[in-house]
């Protein structure tokens, strides 16, 4: 793998990085909540706001970069309460219980409205702990699929610059051709990995678990608006299953459960080449009509 | 179905039942946050601490006490940070953001220790909507299996209280009667309702989410110690349809995808008699060894 030599920082590193501000102690000063600031990526835009796994992944980086952080990621989720605005957001990461291997966290994104009012535009839990070695396994294989370098890149026809940041290989279930509402099964199979490629880490696998264009136009082949409410991702690697991982293609399943009244989820699966589950993750996306 | 006429109180309504503290609004003056009180209520008692199931129906509840309340729930999301004590707590819900149909919910548990601190025990989220008619479909549809009525009852043999609040009826991937470390698959699927019967509604239907049985113990067939982290429940219904489930049993299926160094996954369905889909719900789980 040749990278050109020019290219100093790759966009999700630009994307994820924050800014420390003050340090900051709760109101029962229980336990010290840090401040950074961020700030959307024009890399990672979206139809409406950024990319969310992006925004999650700036979440998570709030976490990981508090210096009282214990262990590694188990779990997170993210509620998206509003689209970000095209500035700088501010995001708080807070401690709420250490206890001897685990750590629960409450994140917290806000942006000062035009009327210079601090607004929640997202909140967010994590789970971080220390791991020791246990018996393992896996209850979900890895699908036999062709190898990520014999299937053909999904041309990158979107009109929303995120789309491009990834290489798409579609296996099965890619986005619809015909938008004529035939309706079909909401199972997508692909390889994917960022472009350009990029050593996984727990930021980047956060921002792939979001990757999957959105059940509904695969179930109903209508481009129906849509925008994801909740999106939880449990991670099934510790930072040496990442690394071994490196810049390989990951292979993404999704599927959803159920489309009720205005709210879909969908359930997903991640594995990197050599077959381990890496991470799991669902979500609730709200779509119209 | 008859009913005693001297229970006037079923055991998880009083499980349930909050006492409302007073009003109060955070520390930027942005919205009402609301206190209530609660305690682990007898007939919920679990291993160490009450039945996480409860627990989480707890949270939910002060979401759903909160006078600026807005729809019903579309996910919640509880993080599990330590065992509650038997004795009250407070459960504090604060409305994050307000949307036109949408509005997200931070839930905090805290109970006081011998030490006279407070200690957060829970943090969750929650989403509530109105929700609006739409083009509805389910690709999760209800397996073909026996029809409750048809399926013994489990026998309550479990040393724990909790388990006899509910009627389990299993159809596949019982809880083992060997632990002789016979390796099987993580699948379990039961039929199971309240004992005695009560009409479903959100908090119930939370409680059920986490009703199964570990998934490693199905899969390892050994009495490993575990503890919940944190569980996820997408809600596929509004009250209509929980109360047109009213009394029923429901379909749960259980499952797993990976056991990674401590810490495995569980996804599970819930479908009512007629085949909706009410709610698919994730958790994820600490094990030893």
């Amino acid at each position: 793998m040749t990278r050109p030599k020019l290219l100093i920082t790759h966009p999700f590193d630009e994307a994820v990085a924050l800014d420390a501000l003050v340090a900051s102690v709760d109101e029962h000063g229980r336990a010290s909540a840090r401040q950074f600031e961020g700030r959307p990526h024009p890399a990672y835009a979206n139809m409406v706001g950024p990319f969310g796994g992006v925004t999650a992944a700036q979440a998570l980086a709030a976490v990981l970069a508090h210096p009282e952080r214990l262990g590694e990621p188990v779990a997170l989720t993210v509620n998206f309460a509003a689209a970000l605005a095209d500035a700088p957001f501010r995001v708080e990461a807070r401690p709420a219980r250490t206890n001897r291997s685990t750590q629960h966290w409450t994140v917290t994104m806000t942006q000062t409205g035009a009327d210079g009012v601090d607004a929640v535009m997202l909140t967010a839990s994590a789970v971080t702990a220390l791991r020791r070695d246990t018996w393992n396994a896996v209850d979900a294989p890895m699908p036999a699929v062709a190898a990520a370098t014999d299937v053909p890149r999904a041309p990158f026809t979107d009109r929303v610059s995120w789309v491009g940041r990834y290489d798409m290989r579609p296996v099965a279930g890619a986005i619809p051709q015909h938008w004529d509402g035939t309706e079909a099964d909401s199972l997508t199979q692909l390889w994917l990995r960022d472009d350009p490629p990029r050593p996984l880490d727990f930021l980047s696998l956060t921002a792939l678990a979001d990757a999957f264009f959105p059940r509904i136009w695969r179930r109903r082949a209508r481009m129906t608006p849509i925008g994801t409410v909740s999106m939880t991702v449990y991670f099934h690697a510790s930072a040496a299953e990442l690394a071994a991982t490196g810049e390989g293609y990951l292979l993404g399943q999704a599927r959803a459960q159920s489309f009720f009244n205005g709210y879909f989820d969908q359930s997903a699966e991640l594995w990197n080449e050599a077959g381990h589950l890496l991470a799991t993750t669902h979500q609730i996306v709200y779509y119209k009509e």
